[in-house]
């Protein structure tokens, strides 16, 4: 019974999905006398917690009932009053959760407060599935730095453009559907220039159905050369775009650029480019919890060296391309050993029409494994 | 009932797996009374067909009972007496074929044997599941070629090999047992003379359980540079290994070769390569009626482009190795347009440990499409 509420607790958490950040996701459900009287969730940042939620949607009086919750109840006054107080007031009699609060400001507080005032919990009910639903918060709040996920798509040759730089299409129409999901769900999403100038996306989320939310786009352009008239800087969007460039970028084409409402930021790395951890900070700050990479062979092996990748989630079209110099999805110098490769772990595959989407966590990188 | 029993001769045919080229996979099962009293299937070139291998089993009287077969009987003298005449001789009363026999020789001639006999045919149970099972034989009875399944081994990012060649392991464990099981199945392996200068392999059947037997390993050397001392040439083997090459050739390395117990082929092409469709029509002539192209990127354009690859077998790893430069599947100048692409069809995919191999068909070359 327990797993069959929490169950529940999470389906109703994926409600917040790209709403909530960098808020965790989370549901909750009110069980009485063996039935459901009351359901809530994280709607979006700054509303109601889902214990608070639930509470405001029960019918009856909850006094006596059980609390199912994915994420341990908060016990600090943060955007909110803490919920483990408000489930003390409303008289809850049993408390069931998947995991513990990783936010270093709970981190078992919550429990603790229940147990206190003679509150029964009872923890670890689909934990596992409760830490993967929300991977993105475990890690922005431990590890205070965006959760990357390096996103490609190639041919079953691996190439992810033509010979002649052709990259429309390699994966079908469902898989691009996805993808669009994926950028409704995460703060931001990031490209290098080299991706400006060939394609010059807009980086926009356009959902068949449901209502779409663009991400803060942001263009890695080490020498400030991204032109003005591109489409992600101009087309009509409520989400911010971010120049990520160094101290190459000249004042009068910054100037052009603020007027357009971008948002520079000036990280100069080694050898002329932009520095990707500090740009972690940085984003982390601006409280960016998650980042979807669409990036270019370049900027994924450099993502993949700095070590800032978390996921990696690779669409496969049936189709080959061929093509010695066509691009392929990680570039840069290379691993010359096998032995050295980066293993993928935790891998898991998705059907989408004709195409496949395998997935897989980069070693270390994962707070799962953690 | 039909299926069922057809299932089994289906399963009973597989065990001639690489034994019976270019012969096809039968199976056959005899019921009587609702229940099983003979089974057979066709074990090897040269050996008793399955409905034969049936009768020799039976451990009581077969006539007046239901015989199953996944290919229509044979009606003409060839290495065997006709089986529809057996058939016919041993009184069955009626017989269950799955497919009608592709080779031209037979092609229904069996059907109307058994049925001006006065014998009740059924045709057509699990047609799609016994060409499958023959796709081989299909495409070399009817087209007069081998059917060449390309094999390559990916990481994650589409290289066959580091920057600095290492391909030792792309794939795991169990990815790399099952090309074995292959090698054990194909009447030939083909390699480009790269792989051999770089790799030196033997090309080899190496089962971990039950009897290997090596396929004729073909190596295509255009330049005739192959060393002496190559493990291909070397190895101890029952099967042979041809040469295909070019006038380049020089006749003192041709005699050594041939001292070496190799085959030569000159087949001259375009631009001195060697004209890969001239090679399909030499090895049809040879009985080849499958071949196992395991080429590097340039040998795997060259025979996309002419046209002779029916299947593609994809391993992938979920690892990740980088490098603009590292080898891919396929390269040559490759394709521009997307559009262009070659698209696979019928794609399943199956899950080795942590690798999954994606399987298709190539447009035109797959005989279960006509």
């Amino acid at each position: 019974m327990y797993e069959s509420y929490m169950q529940r607790a999470l389906e109703l958490a994926q409600l917040g999905w790209g709403r909530t950040n960098p808020n965790p996701l989370v549901g909750a459900v009110i069980v009485k006398n063996g039935r459901i009287i009351a359901e809530g969730y994280h709607k979006r940042l700054g509303g109601a917690h889902a214990e608070v939620a639930a509470f405001l949607n029960a019918k009856e009086d909850v006094a006596g009932g059980t609390l199912y919750v994915n994420m341990e109840p908060c016990s600090h006054y943060g955007r909110t009053p803490p919920c483990a107080k408000a489930i003390i007031d409303k008289d809850i009699s049993e408390v069931v959760i998947a995991m513990t609060d990783p936010n270093p400001k709970v981190a078992g507080r919550g429990i603790k407060m229940l147990k206190e005032a003679g509150i029964k919990v009872v923890c670890g009910i689909l934990e596992k599935e409760a830490k993967k639903l929300n991977e993105i918060f475990i890690k922005y709040i431990t590890k205070k730095k965006p959760f990357v996920i390096m996103k490609t798509a190639m041919t079953l040759d691996g190439k992810i453009a033509s010979v002649s730089g052709d990259s429309k299409w390699i994966s079908g129409p469902s898989s691009r559907e996805y993808v669009h999901t994926l950028r409704n769900r995460v703060a931001a999403i990031m490209v290098g220039i080299n991706t400006v100038l060939v394609d010059n996306p807009s980086l926009t989320t356009r959902l068949d159905f449901g209502e779409s939310r663009d991400p803060v786009r942001i263009v890695i352009d080490s020498k400030g050369i991204i032109p003005i008239e591109s489409r992600v800087i101009n087309v009509e969007s409520k989400s911010a775009v971010i120049l990520a460039t160094t101290t190459a970028l000249d004042n009068e084409k910054e100037k052009r650029l603020i007027d357009k409402g971008v948002q520079i930021l000036k990280l100069d790395g080694p050898r002329g480019h932009v520095d990707l951890l500090k740009l972690m900070d940085e984003l982390y700050k601006l409280e960016i919890d998650s980042l979807l990479l669409e990036g270019g062979g370049g900027l994924n092996a450099a993502a993949l060296n700095m070590g800032i990748v978390d996921k990696v989630m690779t669409f496969i079209a049936p189709k080959i391309i061929g093509g010695k110099d066509a691009k392929t999805p990680v570039e840069g110098l290379g691993i010359e050993s096998m032995e050295d490769a980066i293993k993928l772990h935790d891998i898991s595959i998705t059907r989408f029409e004709d195409d496949f989407l395998i997935e897989g966590y980069v070693k270390g990188a994962l707070c799962l494994q953690e």
